[in-house]
């Protein structure tokens, strides 16, 4: 049996460093795939082709939406080092292109332990039955990754239950695959676009912000289980917003760290 | 006349996107070029190509060490949009590569104004007087750089000032251009890398935390006068570590955000 991500995720090597592969559908807001599950496809290739097995920092700039259909998922070798290997990546269809990538990767378990510093702390969550769960369908906005990807809210984060809005650009929650697939250090790429922005629960007048561009650093293996999850907006301004976002495994190990720049359109 | 910096960016085109520069001696520590410094030299060759004022989001991965010398500075246009263009960037010396960079330019003052949240405060310095100047000689580290851009820490996060360490993995202070240029939104490209790296305030076992990646995010067009500066590490294990910066123009606008992840070399 496969789980729906590595089904997603799929690739067909063409040559070396392309890959057919397509958007499927499901993993969508309103027709147009996830930013981090585009992502996922870009270092799955670019993982793949480095022969590391983590991602350790990878950037997206993003281009154009995707909506579900054929892509070719491109990889190459910028630098290989003893320690890491960078790697660009893209997606195209067609002439045009999706995604642009650039990232670094390496092997986490043959660097782990050592000195270690840790001022942050993971969100002191409710158990998961506790939590709102994250809806798929919320007035005329269809959210397909909600059902690839459960997300459980803390109920006083939970976007759109509360009117007036909370006033403060943050949610917490749980994330796990619907499916029970176990997450590794790939699927976190997707995890760290997987909640909704947190500036819906402040009073900003655009029900659209999307990413510029996203960075994710993979900081460590994540153990079996639920991850919980902390994504805050600390500044809107000029037209543009930085979300932050941070992954805990199920030990208490921050596994990803993410930082996005999207628009803010004009209300 | 003409100043440090500007002459220190310095492009010669030899063809489209392609530039002939100089590594110059002065920005460095220990005689490798500062990695906010290549990423202005990098960022300069695609502001110009793009047509676009202002970088917004530009992230480096740092394949090489760069002592002064002469360089290859290349640019492409990955996307021209209306609102962003999207580049590509690198600086080579003869066949080996010293960066990769990928970014979005755009222009600030364009998209100014609108919905505007912050959380965040500039950090509450004391005047320059009262501030510790960051020197260019230290125990066998000859810091250039810290001649170009003048660094006044506050006291008490004073690097290599107190024994034992302060413990705490933050640095703020105030930075300025030694010979009085202005800041502009390309040279807050360097001021992200320019100060020492704040896990120098705890025991971490080495005094060498080369970066793998850098992004700056430009939120804003400094006003004149001295940037107050921000940086600090929350988190560092299995063998890597983040530092995150905020820069803050007399105004008290948030003018630039940075990330970077870098390498923890064994002790």
């Amino acid at each position: 049996m496969q789980f729906e991500f590595d089904q997603a995720t799929a690739l067909v090597q063409r040559e070396a460093g392309q890959y057919d592969a397509d958007i499927h559908p499901g993993w969508d807001i309103n027709g147009n795939a996830n930013g981090g599950y585009l992502l996922a496809l870009a270092g799955k290739a670019m993982r793949d082709l480095s022969g590391r097995p983590d991602p350790i920092s990878v950037t997206a700039h993003y281009l154009a939406p995707g909506p579900a259909g054929p892509i070719t998922v491109s990889a190459d070798t910028i630098k290989s080092g003893r320690q890491l290997v960078t790697m660009s990546g893209s997606i195209q269809r067609g002439d045009r292109q999706l995604l642009r990538v650039i990232g670094s990767f390496g092997d986490i378990a043959a660097s782990s332990g050592g000195f270690s510093y840790n001022t942050m702390a993971p969100p002191d969550l409710p158990p998961i039955e506790q939590c709102t769960k994250h809806v798929a369908q919320r007035e005329g906005t269809v959210i397909g990754l909600a059902e690839r990807i459960n997300v459980f809210f803390r109920p006083e984060h939970a976007p759109f239950r509360f009117e007036p809005r909370p006033g403060v650009a943050l949610i917490e929650g749980w994330a796990a695959f619907a499916d029970g697939r176990p997450f590794d250090t790939l699927s976190l790429l997707l995890v760290v676009d997987a909640l909704p922005p947190p500036v819906f629960n402040i009073d900003i007048p655009t029900g659209w912000v999307p990413t510029i561009e996203l960075t994710a650093h993979i900081r460590g293996i994540p153990a079996p289980g639920p991850l919980r999850c902390r994504f805050h907006t600390e500044i809107v301004q000029n037209g543009f917003m930085q979300e932050d976002g941070e992954v805990w495994d199920s030990a208490g190990q921050l596994v990803a760290q993410s930082r996005q720049l999207a628009l803010v359109p004009r209300g």
